[in-house]
C-alpha cells in the first residue's frame, strides 16, 4: 500500500513536472515576444505557443491525469498525504474539473474569440469606437454566464468568476469591504480636494535621462533584495513581471523623460511581484504550487513594496539623496519632504492605473459593481458606456469626455478577466493589514527603512508568505500572519493617517 | 487514390508542423540562455530543454511517422509527389533511420556522455588538462563507431559522418580538394611571410567606443539586407545565428574595446549566415526544407559576406569614411588603403577562429586528418596532443606551448560533432566558386560594391541559393548556380591575387 501510494505519487509528480515545463517554455516565449521579438516572427510565434498551451492542457485534463485525483481524493489515500501532496492535489482537481466541464469545441470557440477581442478592442480604444467592441463582449460575457453554469455557484452567480483569482472570495464579502471603503474613502478625497495646501509637483516632469533612470531603478531593486542572478530588468511598454520558475523571475519597466517616476514606481511595482516568486520555497519548484497564492495576495506585494514603501517618507529620507546626486540639476531646489509630498499628490483622473494610492480604489469599486451587475443580468453590455459615466461622476466627480479614456480603457474584458479587478483592492487591503502586523513584529520599522536595510523587511515577508507559495490559501495566509480575516479598516487608517499629515487636514 | 495522397499529406505536414514547432520553442530558449538568461534558472531551462527535445524526437520517430514514410516511398506514390513533398520525405527519412536505428538506450547515454563532456572540456581547456577529458573522448569516438556500424557506410567510415553534415562529401572528394589547397596555399603562406612589405595593424587595436561599433555593425547589417523586422542583434560572448523560423532570424556580436574589427567582422559573418535565413522561400516555411542545405553551404554565406566582401578593398572604398566618422581620432592619419591592407594581414596563428583568410584552411586541414585517422582507428586517442604539434609544425610552422592553445581549444569534439570541420573550408571554396560567377553575372561587381549596393548582391544569392532553402541538395545548388562541381581552385586563385597585391610578391 504505501509502494503503490509511492508509485503514484512518482507518477503525479511526473505528470505535474511536464505540465510545468511546458508552462515554462509558454512564459519565455511569451516574455521574449513582449521585449523585442521581431515583428515579422509573431504570427509563427503565435502558433508555436498555441501548440505547446495545447499539449499543456491536453495533460492537465488527461485520463491519466483523472485517474490519479480519482486515487489521491479516496479517504483511505487522501489522509495519508503529506501538506504538498495535498495541496497539489487541490489545485490539479480545480483546473482539471474547470476544463474537463467544458465541451472542448466550446472551448476552443472562446479562445479564439478571445484573442480577437483583444485586438478589436485595441482598435475599438484607438477609435473610441465602443460599438464595434460591443457584440465582442456580449459574446464574451454570454460565454461567462455558461461557463458559470457548467462550473455552478453557490450564492451569487459573480462568486465563481472571483474564486478564479482569489480562491474564497464572494459577493457578499466584497460588497461590504467596497461598502466600507467607499464610507471613508470619498469623504477623504474630497477633504483633500479642499484642503488648502496643495503639493507643487511640476518639478517631476521635467527631462530626467533615460540611462540614470535605469541605474536607479537597478539600484533600488537590488536594495530591495531582488536577485539579479534570478532575474533581469527590461524596458517594455507596459511593465510585467514574468516567473518562469524561481531562478528565473523577470521584470520589466517604461522609462519615459518627462515623468521620473513612473519607472521608479513600476519597478519597485514588479519587483514587489518579482520578489514573491523569487522566494518560494524550494520544495515547491516544478509544481504548481510554486506561484503566489492568489491574484490579491500577488498584488498586496506589488503595493506594498510601491506604495507602502516605495511612497512612505523614511524611503526618501534614505534614497532621495542618491536621485539628487543623479539629477542635480533638475532636483537642486527640492528638499526631501518636497519630494515626498509631490510623489503622494491625490488627484481625481479618468485613467485607473495613473490613479493616486487614495482614489485607485474607487476605480476599482466602479468596475467590480458593472461587472457584479452584467453577470447577473442586472444592465447590459449596451448600457456600460452610459453605467460607466454616471458612476466615475458619482465616486470621482468626473466623467471621461470619450469612451477611450473611460469604458473602453482596460484590456481585462477583452480577454475575458471577469473577476479579476477585485484583485487590485484587495492588495491594496491585504498590503495595508501586513503592513500593520510587520510594524509590531520588526521593531523600528521605520527606522530600518530610514537605513536602507530593506533585506530584512524582505525576509519577514519571505518567512510569512513568500516562501508558502499556493501551498496555503489566501485567507489562511491573511489569518497566520495578520491573526484575523480580512480587513479594509487597516486600509483606510493608513491613507487617513498619511493624508491627513500630507495635507494637513 | 488522389484523396488518399492528399489525406496523407495533410497528416504528414501536420506531423511535420508539430516538429518544427518544438524546435522553434528551442532555439528560442537557447537564444535565452546565451543572452542573458538569469544563473539561476539554468538548470531548470536545461531541463525543459530536455523534455522538449524529447518531445521532438518522439515525434520525427514514431510509427506515425514510419507509417507516412512507408507510404510515400511507395512506387507509385513517390512518382506523384511534388517537389516540396518528395524532398520533405527525403529529409524525414533521413533523421527516422539516423534515430530508429540507434537502439534508445543507447542514444540517451550518449546524449549524457557528450553533455558531461562539454562541461568537462571547458575544465579541462582551463587547466591545460588533456588527460580530463581523454576518457570522455575516447568514449565519444567508440559511440561514433558504433553508430557508423549501425548507420552503414560505403569506402572510408568516416564517410557517413562526412554526410551528417554535407550530404554527398566523401573521404575521397575531400582528399583531392585538402591536397591541392595544401600545394598551393603552403607556398602563398610562405611567400607572404618572407615579403618586405607587412601591412601595420596596430592602430586597429587602440580603443574604439561599445556603443560606436554596435552602431556601424547595425548599419552594416541594414546595407546588407538583413531585415531587422525579422531579427535582431544582441551581444554574446560568442557570436551565433539563431533561425527560428525565416521571420525570426537573430545574430550576436561581441564587442571588445581594444579591438575594432572582430565585432564588424563577426557581425557580418554572422548577417551572411541570417540572410541566408531570412530569405528561404515561403513555401517551405514549417517544412524541415526551412534551413541552409548543409553546413558548408551556410558557411559559404557567413564567408562570402565576411570576407568577399566585407574583407574587399571596393567595400572599404564605401564606407571607410563612416568609420572614420565614427573614430576620427582614432584613424585620424589611415587611409581606406592602410585600412585595407590592415585587416587582411597574413599571420599564422595557434588559434583557429583568430586565423586570417589564408591560414585559416590550414587550420581546417588538421582537424580533417586527426578525425580521419581517429574514425579509421590509425591513431588513438592518447596520440591527439603529439599527433596535434606535428601537425601544426608542420602546416602552419608554430607548435602550441600548451593543449589550451592546442588540441583542447575547439568545443567540437566535445559534443561528439565529428565530420564538422570540413564544413568551413568546404563553405570557404564555395564562397569563391560562387564569388567567381557572380562577378561575371552580374555586371560592375565591384562598382556595385563600391556604390554599396549590397542588396544587388543578397537578391542575387536569394535567387540562386538562399530561397531553395534545403530543397536541393548542396551539389545540386553549386552545379545549378556555377555549372560545375566543387572546385576548390577557385578560392586558392582568389587568394592567390587578393594576397600577390596585397604583400606585392
Amino acid at each position: 500500500m504505501i509502494g503503490e501510494l509511492n508509485d503514484m505519487k512518482n507518477g503525479f509528480f511526473e505528470l505535474i513536472k511536464r505540465i510545468r515545463y511546458y508552462n515554462d517554455a509558454i512564459a519565455v516565449l511569451n516574455w521574449d515576444l513582449n521585449t523585442g521579438a521581431p515583428r515579422k516572427g509573431v504570427f509563427q510565434r503565435a502558433e508555436v505557443i498555441g501548440m505547446l498551451s495545447a499539449e499543456a492542457f491536453k495533460l492537465s485534463t488527461s485520463d491519466e491525469m483523472g485517474d490519479y485525483l480519482t486515487y489521491f481524493d479516496e479517504t483511505d489515500v487522501s489522509s495519508k498525504l503529506d501538506a504538498i501532496t495535498k495541496a497539489t492535489v487541490r489545485e490539479c482537481r480545480k483546473e482539471y474539473d474547470k476544463y474537463k466541464k467544458i465541451p472542448e469545441k466550446m472551448y476552443k470557440e472562446y479562445v479564439i474569440l478571445t484573442s480577437e477581442a483583444e485586438s478589436l478592442w485595441k482598435d475599438a480604444k484607438k477609435d473610441n469606437d465602443f460599438e464595434l467592441f460591443k457584440p465582442y463582449l456580449e459574446s464574451i460575457v454570454d460565454y461567462n454566464l455558461q461557463f458559470i453554469e457548467l462550473w455552478g455557484y453557490k450564492g451569487n452567480k459573480y462568486n465563481t468568476l472571483l474564486d478564479l483569482y482569489e480562491p474564497g472570495m464572494t459577493v457578499e464579502k466584497l460588497d461590504a469591504i467596497f461598502s466600507e471603503l467607499r464610507s471613508r474613502i470619498v469623504p477623504l478625497v474630497a477633504k483633500i480636494k479642499e484642503s488648502v495646501y496643495q503639493p507643487e509637483d511640476q518639478f517631476l516632469n521635467q527631462y530626467f535621462d533615460i540611462k540614470k533612470q535605469e541605474e536607479f531603478g537597478l539600484y533600488i531593486l537590488d536594495r530591495m533584495g531582488y536577485d539579479f542572478d534570478a532575474g533581469r530588468l527590461d524596458e517594455t511598454e507596459h511593465p510585467f513581471t514574468t516567473g518562469i520558475n524561481p531562478g528565473d523571475v523577470r521584470v520589466t519597466t517604461h522609462y519615459y523623460p518627462n515623468d521620473l517616476m513612473s519607472s521608479v514606481m513600476s519597478s519597485m511595482h514588479e519587483g514587489g511581484h518579482a520578489l514573491y516568486e523569487q522566494n518560494i520555497s524550494p520544495d515547491l519548484y516544478g509544481t504548481p504550487l510554486c506561484d503566489g497564492t492568489s491574484m490579491g495576495l500577488h498584488e498586496s506585494q506589488s503595493r506594498f513594496w510601491e506604495n507602502i514603501i516605495g511612497r512612505s517618507r523614511s524611503f526618501w529620507q534614505k534614497y532621495y539623496g542618491n536621485l539628487q546626486t543623479l539629477f542635480p540639476e533638475q532636483l537642486k531646489d527640492i528638499s526631501s519632504e518636497d519630494f515626498y509630498k509631490a510623489i503622494n499628490k491625490v488627484e481625481p483622473s479618468l485613467i485607473r492605473i495613473e490613479a493616486d494610492e487614495v482614489t485607485y480604489n474607487l476605480h476599482i469599486m466602479i468596475r467590480y459593481e458593472i461587472e457584479k451587475a452584467l453577470i447577473n443580468g442586472e444592465i447590459r453590455v449596451a448600457d456600460l458606456p452610459k453605467v460607466w459615466n454616471e458612476k466615475m461622476k458619482e465616486y470621482l466627480g468626473a466623467v471621461p469626455p470619450n469612451n477611450t479614456k473611460g469604458v473602453l480603457q482596460d484590456v481585462h474584458w477583452s480577454g475575458g478577466s471577469f473577476g479579476y479587478f477585485p484583485s487590485y483592492t484587495l492588495g491594496n487591503i491585504y498590503s495595508a493589514q501586513i503592513y500593520n502586523t510587520v510594524r509590531k513584529e520588526i521593531n523600528d520599522f521605520d527606522e530600518i527603512i530610514k537605513r536602507g536595510e530593506l533585506t530584512k523587511i524582505k525576509d519577514w515577508l519571505t518567512e510569512k508568505i513568500y516562501k508558502h507559495g499556493k501551498l496555503l490559501e489566501p485567507a489562511e495566509i491573511i489569518m497566520q500572519v495578520t491573526g484575523e480575516e480580512i480587513n479594509p479598516g487597516y486600509l483606510v487608517d493608513y491613507l487617513e493617517n498619511k493624508y491627513k499629515d500630507i495635507y494637513k487636514l
